[in-house]
C-alpha cells in the first residue's frame, strides 16, 4: 500500500473535482505509477482555489507536483520518466526501448491528448457556446483522425511496443480515457480493448480508488457525487 | 556544419510548405538542437503527401522521425531529450537539473503549444468557418491565461531555469515563435524578449536558414515565396 503519511515521495491532488472530471485529473497518472513501482509516496492536498502560493510551484495552477528529497518538478510527463527511471517495470534500460516509452510519452500528450481533450471541451466546459455546436465537425474531424491513426498503430498488440507496458502506454491511457468517458471511442474497439487492459491492472484500480476516495471525504455539502 | 549527407543520424523534413508555415515546422527543433550539440546529420525529405510505407515510420503522418545507430523515433520532446543525453550543453546531468529541463520540454508542447496552435489556427486553417469568428474570446482567453503564467514563470531570467539554455527553453522558444508569428506575443514583452534571445543563438540560425533553403530549392512552379 503505498500511500504512507512519513512517505519521502510527495504528490498534489485536488480534494474535490465535479463527478465530471473525477477519476481524470491528473494525479491518477502519478498514483498509478508509483503503484506500479511499489513506492511509497503521500498526498499534498490542494483545493480548488489554489493560493497563489501556490503557484512558486506549479506556474500554470495545475496537479501535480511532485517532489522528493532528490527533486520538485511538475508535469505528468516529467514526473512519470522520473519514477520510470527508478523502476525498469516502467521504462526500459536499453536506449531504443527506453526512448521508444518516452517516444509514446509525448505522442500522448503532444499528438493526441490535445485534440480529444478540446473535443470533449464542445461537450462540457463549451457547451453553452453558440459556437460549440457548428465548431464540432471540424474538432471530430482532427479528434478521429489522430485516434484512427493510433488505432492502427496498436493493431493487434498488447501494448504500444508489443513487448511490456511501459509509461507510454500509462500516460496514453489515461489520455484516451477522456475520450471514452466523452465516447469519441465507440468506433475504435480496438483502443477501447486497450484502455481496458490498462484500466485493468490492479495498481490502476488502486491508484483510481485512492484518488475518488479522496473527493468522497471532501464531497461539498448539499452535493451528490 | 553538421548537415552532412554520409551522417550517421537521419532526421525526416518536408520538401516544401506554404510560406506561413515555414519556419515553423518541427524538424527545426531538431536541426538546432544538432547544432548545438554540434552534431553531424543529414536530412531525408518526404513530400507534402506522405507515402503508406512513412506511416510506418510515424503513424500520425509527422515530421520529423530521427535514427541513428542506435535509435528510430519521432516526437520531438523525445527525439531533444535524446540529443540531449548527448551533449550536457542540453541537458544538466544532475538529475534536479535534468527533470526541471524534461519537464519544462513537456510544458511547452503539453501545457502551452495547444492553446497558442489552436488559437492560430483560427486565424489561419479555419478562418473560413462560420465559427471562428465566435470562437476567439474563448480560445483567446485560455492561450492569454497560459502565456501571461509562462511570462510570469520567465520573469527576469535569461532562461526558464536562470541557469544555462536548456532543451526545456529550445521547445519554449520554438513553441512561443507559433503565437509569436500570430501576433499573440505583443501583450508580453518578457516572452518576446525570451524569444529574441532564443533566437540570436548562432544555432538557431544556421538551422533556420537550411530549413529555409530546402523549401526555396523545393519551391513549385508559378508559387513565390
Amino acid at each position: 500500500m503505498p500511500l504512507k503519511a512519513d512517505a519521502e515521495i510527495e504528490i498534489t491532488a485536488l480534494e474535490w473535482v465535479p463527478p465530471g472530471a473525477q477519476g481524470l485529473v491528473k494525479d491518477l497518472r502519478i498514483r498509478w505509477a508509483l503503484e506500479e513501482a511499489g513506492l511509497d509516496y503521500r498526498v499534498r492536498l490542494v483545493p480548488g482555489e489554489r493560493s497563489p502560493e501556490y503557484r512558486k510551484d506549479q506556474p500554470f495552477n495545475q496537479v501535480p507536483c511532485f517532489r522528493d528529497d532528490a527533486v520538485r518538478i511538475f508535469e505528468s510527463g516529467a514526473i512519470l520518466q522520473y519514477i520510470g527511471e527508478k523502476s525498469e517495470a516502467l521504462l526500459p534500460r536499453d536506449p531504443p526501448g527506453k526512448y521508444r516509452s518516452i517516444q509514446w510519452t509525448y505522442a500522448a500528450v503532444s499528438s493526441v491528448e490535445p485534440f480529444v481533450q478540446f473535443r470533449a471541451l464542445l461537450d462540457i466546459v463549451f457547451a453553452d457556446r453558440e459556437w460549440a455546436e457548428p465548431a464540432k465537425p471540424t474538432f471530430d474531424h482532427f479528434a478521429r483522425m489522430r485516434l484512427q491513426q493510433l488505432s492502427d498503430a496498436v493493431g493487434d498488440k498488447r501494448w504500444l511496443e508489443g513487448g511490456g507496458f511501459t509509461i507510454g502506454d500509462l500516460m496514453m491511457v489515461t489520455v484516451l480515457r477522456i475520450a471514452d468517458r466523452n465516447g469519441q471511442l465507440t468506433p475504435y474497439p480496438t483502443l477501447a480493448a486497450y484502455v481496458k487492459r490498462g484500466e485493468s491492472r490492479p495498481a490502476f484500480q488502486r491508484a483510481l480508488s485512492d484518488q475518488l476516495a479522496v473527493y468522497r471525504e471532501h464531497e461539498p455539502q448539499g452535493e451528490a457525487a
